[in-house]
């Protein structure tokens, strides 16, 4: 596991636990989180992780991108490169792994939920959220686009919704995002989170992780393509997987009713 | 009408009520119903039906797929195409046929909605739940992918909601569903099922056949395409309409203040 | 401001209000309509408004496309343009337009909207609902087909709802509406829905307008992009605004502990 500045990663019975652990900064987003949240995904998709779960240090989720790197860049010479653009780009990369991973990805939310936080909270296969949880994108306020976040806000809440936030300033409370499928779970307190957290992981490890992960892959192109076009990739798709070691292991647990052993990291 | 071996197939006032009816298997699907069914809606298309009605008999819809049909499959030799894939395939082609289907397509749920019974709730226009409902993703907890069923879950409950429940198992049971939008109504009791039935049907009657089919076909291309693009065509479809004997009834029955009249086979 | 015949209109504290004034017809949308509502956000979008709102006069917001015109058209030769297909076309363009605006555009429904203002609703990225509205699609029960209206469901409500609202003829009431997410207030009262649509436009104005517009473009382009596809045009589109005038006066503002002050015509 390589050693992390502004994250805690503790691997746990197969699951990469991160904390985003700026909390004097309510975890603001600094490039350097960036590039240790894309380090972090990356070592849990390949070290045999069942999922990743991301989560916020000092009671907030994350208060958006650190203000100082922008500082930073705008003081940096355009070399036909423009620095601004350069370090907007980079989140965008971040959100943009996430999203397509095959690693199922869990968030989980409190307090403060801002740019940056909401934008990871949209990359999310499923996202728990304590009570306290406010989500907000305060970057019109600023004269400023929520600029790599908007397609995935597309992405999670549809595109009528994501235009209705995107222009009023998306201030959204946990009871809120839970009708607007922004989270999927609310908990009143740690230990009742900790529980569904508990009962996410336990649902997500039932299934066999190759499997997740081709499923993941074929909702992703479903999204833009037609559902006819993906009929013979699909077929492939099934093919594969009932005749892999994980199609024969589901099959003999099954006739031995018993529940199925997967690799696990 | 043909002859069929695990449907019950009936046409009554214009509508073809078509039962599942493999209840020993909790109307598991085999190709053998795959065939049928496409069938069934073959038949319905052409013979002036105004609806489609699918459920299932004995207080389940379908527990998915038929598991002898897979095993069979896997013993065949691969000669160039893989004999898992065209399974599961034609599989897809169904659900292809029924997503595209300018005909009203109504689906009853109660008990197990499971794999493919799943994705055939997610191809119909309009989804009534007994309360007993339960729908469930086994395949990723057998090792296997629920291939030609992810497209079918994105068109109906979005991108987000897709992947939280293809990553989660997907066990969802009637409240939740309807929440959700994975069904459109809950009924408690078949008395009140037929109720809901019976209005869903009245509404589909009020519409000309072939105006709904036209703006059937206009939503499925707005789904991928930008609806600026679509305006001509969308212009022709109008007009089209407007100049047909269904326009021309539709006038006179508003100008007569009566109910229109459509073609029923 | 030009003349209108068919529509009120006032531009106050910065906001263009549009009344939809044909009250004795419901506020039937006739093709001089539309020319004027197109006109109205043609004025909107260069003089400065930070938003245009929509409402209808007299207890309704709008009864759908004016019967006459369509007569009208379909006593015209077709010289090779077919006019009744011209007349529905410019009805998509008004939409069109309203849905690409860079402007945000709210619109304020009670009583009937059925058909084109149903299509207008679709079109907004805020709508403020009386209890009294009911929405409807009347097109299929005439013969018709909402074809310009169509596109516009699947951009609001998405694929699923769109299917189920264009096969059941689309009556929904504002309770049923707002959970559809058709709507997204519902007000008992006349008083109750003036002061959220001040809330929604004092929302509104501390956006900056043009990071509100360059937001929106990004969110409508991730409706059919991929979210990886844009990043590079999102990181421009960030930087931009950063270095701009709203840019500077969003990090003045933030720094003097003040609200930012945005232009406004």
């Amino acid at each position: 596991m390589p050693e992390f500045e502004t994250l805690l990663v503790e691997r746990s019975a197969g699951i990469t636990h991160v904390t985003l652990n700026r909390p004097e900064q309510r975890n603001a987003m600094s490039l350097k989180m960036v590039d240790e949240l894309l380090a972090a995904l990356n070592t849990a998709e390949t070290d045999g992780s069942r999922a990743i779960v991301l989560a916020g240090a000092g009671g907030h989720f994350c208060s958006g991108g650190d203000v100082k790197d922008m500082g930073a860049a705008q003081a940096q010479p355009d070399n036909g490169a423009d620095p601004i653009a350069g370090v907007n780009a980079r989140f965008g990369e971040l959100c943009a792994a996430y999203a397509a991973s095959g690693l199922p990805v869990v968030v989980v939310v409190e307090g403060a939920v801002m740019g940056g936080g909401f934008g990871l909270s949209c990359v999310a296969d499923v996202v728990l959220a304590r009570e306290t949880a406010v989500f907000r994108l305060p970057e019109t306020g600023l004269g400023l686009v929520p600029a790599q976040i908007a397609p995935f806000l597309v992405e999670r809440l549809g595109y009528s919704e994501a235009r209705r936030l995107a222009v009023t300033g998306g201030k959204v409370d946990a009871a809120a995002a839970l009708r607007l499928g922004l989270v999927h779970v609310v908990c009143e307190g740690a230990h009742s989170c900790a529980a569904a957290l508990s009962q996410t992981l336990a649902d997500i490890k039932r299934g066999a992780p190759n499997a997740i992960a081709a499923t993941k892959a074929l909702i992703r192109r479903a999204r833009l393509e037609p559902a006819g076009d993906l009929i013979q990739d699909a077929a492939k798709s099934f093919a594969r997987a009932a005749r892999s070691d994980e199609g024969a292991e589901g099959l003999t647990a099954f006739l031995e009713k018993r529940a199925p052993r997967w690799t696990e990291g």
